[in-house]
């Protein structure tokens, strides 16, 4: 009998021989406008088969990388900090087996789980933010755990200076004067990134990718979409160009399989993701 | 310029003249399966422009009642108890003014709310739910707080012997182990409807609807749809034998307008309830 | 080469040689809700497809008799008087042709230029008609020329008594009361349909079938959806004992493919129309 | 890490110790109308989180019993006999290792493959299939190999009355004919259902369900819906009445879920599927 | 009780006291294609939700502004002429009492009912009109009043010069003749735009929006989508160039929510609306 | 009587007296991921309402070309080689009267069919391809007739140096070893496209446009998208190149409707087939 297992596009390597573990984790009730963002680690694994496992971007392929897939937390819903917890203590353990985290979303909150671990195992973790939300607000509608929270609160465990967002083309004015003063914010687009990134180099650096960050017009499966975004081939030149940076960590958020019925938004995610695998 | 505003098929009643106060809450962070209850209150209003404002069943028209739509809550998500306590505080303000309350979902956890101010104003109150899930659960993936175990709290509050649900066909084994002692449980159907109506004549009752009672091909339009419920008919016909009891507040929950692609689930809620508010 | 043209399921007879013409007529311009029956003529006949020309009820297979599909009137939108004359010379050419009409809607208005053809003919014509609504007011928003008329509109020149109404659930009060006066209407089902139909025989009838009749569950894909309908085997029992009465001609009106995400109203409406072709 | 596999509901028993092996044969190849029958298998999985493992119809809970998910078959398409010939040793392996099977389709076509292989080891299996079409055609457009052949090419192996056909309510004159001579067939609904049942006491019966027996409403999501179908509550009925007899194999075909965008066709799959292997 | 009543985001100034008076007409019966227009206001007053009120492109905030959001006309369907009367009247009374008026649509036509009034207060009134569509015929079928002869008609009443289009890439080569000599037009893109506005200084100008002039991709949610168009950012760019000329009425129109399944259109329509309510 | 048959676009020329003769091959059984391209000759007939005959970009009118729609292919599922059969033997016979073949699929396997008809008529054929994937495996899970083969099916008729690639993004490793030795290949983009038609001038080519070459957000319809292809308005102007060429035949493929809920993709298949048909 030959049958298959759902695991993303070729990451079969059993957990102890893996340097990539990936996990997804289905969280999205601080949602505050489409909620959805639950259902794309199930809609990208099995939808990743759409794909080949082979990059001609990087001429690698995906079979001859290290990669486990661990399949998906069991988060409960309306509970935020609980669901953090469950993130980080998963994050902890794939940075003590020695394996490098790689997470998909979920709505963005779940980022700050996963960046608690990592700061624990690399104190001047910097972060890499691609959006198109600043993410910066102190709280939403009164609750300081929140999708549109979620760098503020990472804000507040790293300090000044090491958020670097690009991309970001929404948010309230009290946001964009915050990072003025306290993230490395570049607005509407990916220019000048590669400058960026130089300032990054020696340092690890978490990558955490709100795929809304992308135009909805390649993206429009997601909870918050907001026109003016990047194309999938500039998303895709930088990602590779993070192969010249210390990536320890990495997420993919905010895919909202229900409002993506073409199935396009997935298929971007899904080859993201391989590329990421690829540079990581 | 006649310009329409946005309320419920023809319950354009100032509130302070009003006999029923209706509102929506907004609320699904709870929501285990498929999250969407949420935009409930929005579609229902929009799309009551469908049907009529008469009911050629009660041979009432709604133009004559005085009904006020005061629209709906601003509701944070991601965190049930605050939710749940502006849902209360509603309620006893419409109560205190000396109006009944008609509540439209989001998820059957906002029912809660309801309760606990209900039972302040009628102390021996008692339920009459109709549902295909029991949502007697202890808790749900550890949460107290979950629709799954809204009735639950619900008895928490009101003791044994007073909560009536009917058509219920789905739950855990301890559920049903539960419904025994603690509730008056009919399962699958509404049969014996009037007989239980007889044992609650004269007392206050609250009416809580979760709309999934109806068989999934009335009503896909749910989060957890459950085939082999009742049809609209049969409904239609227990809603009419409420006007024999004392309806004192009620709510209609758990409309998920994302997986109601035709509008049929909400044509069927907007029906209900305007033959809700005839008979209340 | 074998190449297939778009006909409804094996209506393939010339026009010359057919007893029975059918054709669509594209209009839905006075749809007050939910537009798009327009499109329900290219859509049913292309998932004519999906059922078989044989019937196992009737015993009967529609290639055994002479029915020929003409194809889709080119009516313009925007202007109801224009697109009415247009059915209407339709209509007469094919009665005068010595064939049968079978007009497939669009909205129901189009049944009012039928109509006014085949009173032409049949000076007795009497009307059944099948429909979640009376269609009975006297003017729509100011409009006479409404889908929520056209009923009215036969009245005004056929008069008293001829039309039978069937599953009616929906409408103003004043509807109600002018069926009472003018109509025999059987209000929510088909209950006593034989003994009406005693009524009848042996008189010219025009069947008009508004497929919102049928149950929302059953045909979802309908521009007002009103729940507690008829069921498609009630339906479909009715539609047999037509045969005992001289039908002349009649229209399967109100489908609206955009609501039919899953094709089963085009489907219900398929198989409908093969019946009626064999009891025709 | 407590991290999810995608197994159906709780069939989490390891292959050796199980007694009951499912498996999904994702192949859809010959499907004429609508194709996506391919998609049912990992849809069921994922979709049947939304049901409970514990029946109240049948005070049974599937964690109790032993019953493995062995995940999907990898079929390649566009080749029907290589197609049945993974599935036929694929049903052989399950039944040497003295398992049942119960395969989810895929199209109806699979159906052949697993019955080739139940042949061998029970050489007088009977067939109890439920269907809205009766699939008897000798060929389609010159395919031997076809949905709408399969149960002619059952018959072709099995012979004369072992083929118990109910729900049928679609086909070709001839098929009709056809099953006069060589089947048992209830056209149209399951009654006199406990009747044949009574003429099976004691043999091995295959059970092949296709799901598109079912109403349209209930069931939207397959590729050639067939209005005026049974209700979930008569399928159901049926279902339980098979404990009686010895179902040695069985399979559930001909959901699609991209007709299914409520998803309430993929409910009805799995709740069937529970008490299935509950009967089973 | 904090309630939420249904504008526009942020749009909450009374109307006494706005400088800006937004309202949403709901027509769409003449459109040829794919109607659903008619829903764009309701559904762009909900989905705007979905955006910031503050624009990090021209730092303002749509909360410092004057707007009043004054709901939807309640216009019959299937009446052109009387639709136009009703938002010529509204028009005009926005303009008596001293505000700009900003028209949703709605199909294209509606812009000639605005453009009347406009004229009757700016007689030496020109158009700015962005639109895939020429909109020059003389007639559609027939019909003079119709979306595609919308700019035709407003050519009526202004004469030759005055119309200044762009965008255009779809017509009858009649229409791009009648072009040449008596409008101004820049087929397929924007080049030049700016070269125009010089021409503009000083004059009362009317910006008409139509959003099919958005390339599909960006703007899926429209009766006639026709590739090949502008981006979201060219768009804006154009937009916020509209700041140096003396815009005195503006519309947006074409968006048809039934085409729009990831909501994608609808953002792009709100934040354009945001960005023009700032320019304007 | 008026009434339209379903043709595409004014393509309304007898067979006899057409130069083009278009027809579709509904076949899709070898997809491996999403089917449903079967369904894209119908609905572009359907659809091809919405955009106009006339083209601004050529100043050519569709109405003044001789052109044949001769409709749609009957084939059978499940049987590739039958298929290609009949495609073959169409495309013969096309050639044969004089006429060039515009084909639209169905998957991109149909374009073997055609080919092998070509090269009977045109011995030194050479083809471009437009794609997302290189389409040269060898097999594909064992099958050698695949859409994920058919380009390489066509090298083993044609051999070395025939067979021009462009856009390609996508496919094992072997494959584009495989191109490098046999084809001429262009990954990514359309870069250098007027560069190879210099090599192709005065030689008989057959051009294939598989539609998936469109980014996905362009072209979200299809079953494989694959993020990062070409803007519409770069396929559209190599497409205009091609009139340098000598194309004796083309297909257009990979429309799969039911991904396509805005059908936008449906429009820009309309618009490259109409002006396909004015360079051809």
């Amino acid at each position: 009998m030959k049958l298959s297992n759902d695991v993303f596009l070729g990451c079969e390597c059993p957990y102890d021989d893996a340097k990539i573990a990936m996990f997804s984790a289905p969280f999205d009730s601080t949602t505050s406008f489409r909620p959805g963002a639950r259902f794309a680690g199930k809609v990208i694994r099995a939808d990743s088969f759409g794909i080949e496992t082979y990059s001609p971007y990087l001429d690698k392929d995906i079979c001859d990388l290290s990669v486990a897939d661990c399949g998906e937390l069991e988060l409960s819903f309306g509970n935020a900090e609980r669901a953090l917890d469950m993130i980080e203590s998963t994050v902890s353990k794939i940075l003590n087996d020695g394996k490098k985290p790689l997470m998909i979303g979920g709505e963005h909150l779940v980022t700050l789980g996963a960046v608690r671990a990592m700061l624990k195992t690399y104190p001047d973790l910097c972060i890499i933010h691609f959006d198109a939300h600043a993410d910066l607000r102190d709280d939403y509608l009164g609750e300081k755990l929140s999708h549109a929270s979620v760098m503020r609160r990472c804000f507040d465990i790293l300090g000044d200076g090491r958020i670097f967002q690009f991309g970001i083309r929404s948010g309230e004015r009290e946001e964009f004067d915050f990072a003025k003063k306290h993230t490395i914010m570049r607005k509407f687009d990916f220019c000048e990134f590669g400058t960026h990134l130089n300032a990054l180099k020696g340092k690890p650096v978490y990558f955490s990718l709100d795929l809304d960050v992308l135009d909805p017009s390649v993206f429009p499966g997601t909870g918050t979409p907001e026109p003016g975004g990047v194309s999938f081939k500039e998303l895709l030149e930088c990602v590779h160009q993070l192969q010249d940076i210390n990536i320890v960590g990495c997420d993919v958020c905010e895919l909202s399989p229900p409002y993506d019925p073409s199935g396009i938004s997935t298929a971007a995610a899904c080859k993201i993701i391989r590329e990421l695998i690829m540079i990581f």
